[in-house]
């Protein structure tokens, strides 16, 4: 499956008041690295909605698992990469990486949605079979 | 002119390893203080849109001055006010209260927009009578 | 189980280019929810440090479930219970309602820590008996 | 005087429902951009710590006037400078570039603080000459 790799540095108005990151921003992180993730395997998101009539892939369901925590000045990356492609779901798992020590593990579960036909809003749509061989990679 | 206040209660994650507000999260609730400033006068954003097809307020000129930080914990109370009326422009007054002592005051000048007549964009529009008489209060 | 409800207005700020609430700002407001409950359960954080010597709870596991979107100018509720209690680790349970609808569901698992007694660092230490009563509620 | 120049991408949670970035966003990249400076000057907070008792430069005025807005994709770049050098306060300006287009500029004005003698918390101390000459550049 597509994977891509990114760096973070680590400012002071990430951490809180025990100088480590608050997490929440973890989750921001995450999810900018899914949107690199898509870009790098040449999905950026006008792309995707320009090709495909996709409105976007938001998230139903994520967990992260904190391992260590990480602190102002440090530099750490992002491994991410795609963990299954359903019908019209799929997951992404993140590998957030201090040095050579796994810190937090983020999981995802997001769907494929368009504008619904009867224009009621928006629906789960199939992932195109193009979109699923790039993300295969 | 018309003001109103509101309180903020300042959580752990809005602050930074020196366990004061991170000051970014000062323009975030003084942006939310000139909404709640225009909801009171009876011009919530969707009425602002729907009754004088206006797109929004955004802004073009913002300050901030600290005099004393604030902690996880407290309790401040935001100030609002419209101090200036232009033609197509306004500027908004805010007061970070903490208890009796002024902690943060807030600038903002900020302009009317609707979309441009040749759907080019957005454009700067003068601010109809009925607002200003709201906003004169 | 202790619980504790309170109430969140969604900012302009809080939303995405796609006008929904952008989901880390739900883990902020979750982790700001499990502190009020400790507040409410009359365990606000000073008082965990001054009469336990308690450094605080880090989050070692955290999942939220998204199940319909909320949007700018709405108000939402967040209904915050403690789910288990453990030997050092506790359970908190938030769902955030839109009205009578669940709009998102949130899972924490967290650890109680103290200042390490070889001076180290932080350890895990067990939930003393008196805070285990007061939020067993 | 010492200049930095970084590029900041922007994300999808950086920006509001219209599309364009929440503008404490910028306040947030500011500061980091600042912390950046220093570090390219040879001035790492915990280097400015160690070596010359400083706690830290907090902010005291900061103003950011928005010429164009920026949006979702693009990737933006921050020029920072030190504009003025007093006995205790320092003046940082920034230029947030889009392309060849200046987008945002940003103003700071910050105070070197130590702990005070008496102990009382923190005081203005003046900027160490070596300190100034680093940042004269």
């Amino acid at each position: 499956m597509f994977s891509n790799t990114r760096r973070v540095e680590i400012e002071w108005g990430h951490c809180d008041p025990a100088g480590i990151v608050f997490y929440p921003r973890y989750f921001e992180w995450f999810d900018a690295s899914t949107a690199h993730l898509f870009a790098a395997a040449g999905l950026p998101k006008p792309e995707l909605i320009a090709r495909f009539g996709v409105v976007g892939f938001p998230m139903v369901d994520t967990r992260a698992v904190f391992h260590i925590p990480s602190r102002f000045g440090e530099t750490v990356e992002i491994e991410t990469r795609i963990a299954r492609l359903g019908r019209s779901s799929f997951e992404v798992e993140h590998r957030l990486m201090r040095g050579e020590k796994l810190a937090v593990e983020g999981f995802e579960k997001r769907v494929l949605v368009r504008r619904a036909a009867d224009g009621s809003g928006i629906e789960a749509c199939p992932i195109p079979r193009e979109i699923k061989e790039m993300l295969a990679g």
